[in-house]
């Protein structure tokens, strides 16, 4: 799949079976497996075709590729040699198929082309070199994160397989991305540097703040911290409500996506995919101790400024 | 929603509540007209922002739009000035939500975005002036032609959810797959007159045969006509294994994918979007007798040669 040693190296350095046992704590190994391998092969796909390299800036040529790797996802007989990364891709999607939940698999594949759908629409704003507004912004980044696949993954590696109409409930929906954009801004500021290094298109929450709200580098880290701080709350507060109510596999599901919130952060500050250029996978940084604020840097409780999301603070969330 | 009166007539000689209303017979009148007015809106978004009109080979805004009109069906709370389409559509999923079953709101938006990812591909294409092999061709058409929200709608209209683990089963994926792609197949033929009149960006199978395999217009016409009765006949030969020991949900959905495969056709050669221009609604098409085919006219029983759907032939869908 990789195309030179150092390509390996990035993929090694992202530490995915670290980062997906965070997810996952109850999950077996081969399911673990599976779920990691998808996670290095996101990481490399993403490093190599999405935010950098020849198609970053190029949407008529990522579109195709997108629509021929989801494609390659669904079905077992397209043709693995169209781009190196899809043979493996398919490789994975047969272990997904091998657990024998074919709702698991379609829900992945759902979100994993809402995940490309994201990056088709970040790569069409390279491409026109326009910076987002803060509210397109939250609704593209909920995607090009890639934290649909990534908590889709949750059902896989835990078995745990959610009714349908459980997992739709708009508050399972609404915790679902909170976490997701929680994970996708604390990965903003883990990833500045190498995003800085490498040349990125560079369309993250602070180029945004920055650009559209005209602050500063540091006023733009205390606001995009604010509006973190802010859906982390309300993730808190529905979360206890719709746990409240909850079977027992949709329990296990919003544990997961708690699960991911702590565990991303604890991987992204000391991962060397962010911290090292990613040419060392061994070094020490796994032990370092980290600092965590003792309080949310702000506590307004009304919906963020941004109209795509603000529905995850409609009252009717917290209803039966 | 429509910006002239010419727009507006083109949307009502689509004649969406006489579609519809063929592939689901059985659904109540609101539940209908909720599927129908989806109907009327995507035919509409389709010719101004998709097959025609400025975004039509400019991929970087297309993504950008297609993104924002995604959310807005997502996100009750998205701003609905972002587009003229995106209020409607709005209102449109509102009735949606009213049913009260969230599983099917959401397998109807995941439809949504693989029809709008199909879309950026072809505009990629277009703009890109690539016209796709077959391989390529059927994975986008699969998305293009919209059959994916308009087969997801069948549970909507008619209320009978299917449990997840029966839809996802990959012989109910390829009966759906199958039914879309002799629909879409169809479609190409019945729009072929509106589509040289309008400019369309024209990847249909009759260009993409003439193209790669050198075939004549007539040549394209036969050869394109062999390749959908090869796909139905499978189709039928699938539907019977599945409706066996389908439940009566999924069996609902099965005969509504075998009535939209024969509805589409019935609609398609009388409908004025396709035969008078689109301005005249109430013109005298149909009632117009139907000339049917009575034997396929290809009966090879083997895989397409296009990769990307010839799983639809496995073995292992017969299996258990």
């Amino acid at each position: 799949m990789c195309a030179t040693p150092e390509e390996e190296n990035w993929a090694i350095a992202s530490h995915s079976v670290d980062f997906y046992a965070r997810f996952a704590p109850v999950a077996d190994d081969d399911r673990l497996l599976a779920a990691a391998l998808w996670v290095y092969w996101g990481f490399a796909f993403d490093d190599a075709r999405c935010d950098t390299g020849p198609l970053s800036t190029r949407p008529a040529a990522f579109n195709a590729l997108a629509g021929a790797v989801q494609r390659s996802l669904e079905a077992p007989s397209a043709r693995p040699d169209r781009d190196r990364f899809i043979g493996p891709l398919q490789d994975i999607a047969s272990m997904f198929r091998s657990f024998g939940q074919p709702a698991l698999v379609r829900r992945f594949a759902a979100a994993h082309r809402a995940w490309l759908s994201g990056v088709c629409w970040q790569i069409g704003n390279a491409a026109a070199e326009h910076m987002p507004e803060l509210d397109d912004f939250m609704a593209m980044r909920l995607l090009s994160s890639g934290g649909e696949p990534t908590f889709a993954l949750l059902e896989l590696a835990t078995g745990a397989e959610v009714p349908a109409a459980e997992l739709a409930h708009p508050a399972a929906r609404a915790l679902t991305e909170m976490a997701i954009t929680v994970a996708a801004l604390d990965n903003d500021r883990h990833s500045m540097h190498k995003e800085v290094a490498h040349g990125d298109t560079n369309q993250n929450i602070f180029t945004v703040l920055m650009r559209h709200a005209a602050l500063t580098p540091q006023e733009a880290v205390r606001e995009a911290t604010a509006l973190r701080d802010r859906v982390l709350l309300r993730f808190l507060e529905l979360r206890e409500h719709v746990r409240a109510r909850a079977g027992a596999e949709l329990r296990r599901y919003v544990d997961g996506l708690s699960f991911g919130i702590r565990g991303n952060a604890e991987w992204g500050l000391r991962v060397p995919r962010y911290l090292s250029g990613g040419l060392r996978p061994a070094d020490a940084t796994e032990d370092n101790p980290l600092d965590w604020a003792e309080q949310p840097s702000d506590t307004n409780r009304s919906p963020l400024p941004a109209p795509s999301v603000a529905w995850w603070w409609d009252r009717d969330l917290l209803g039966a």
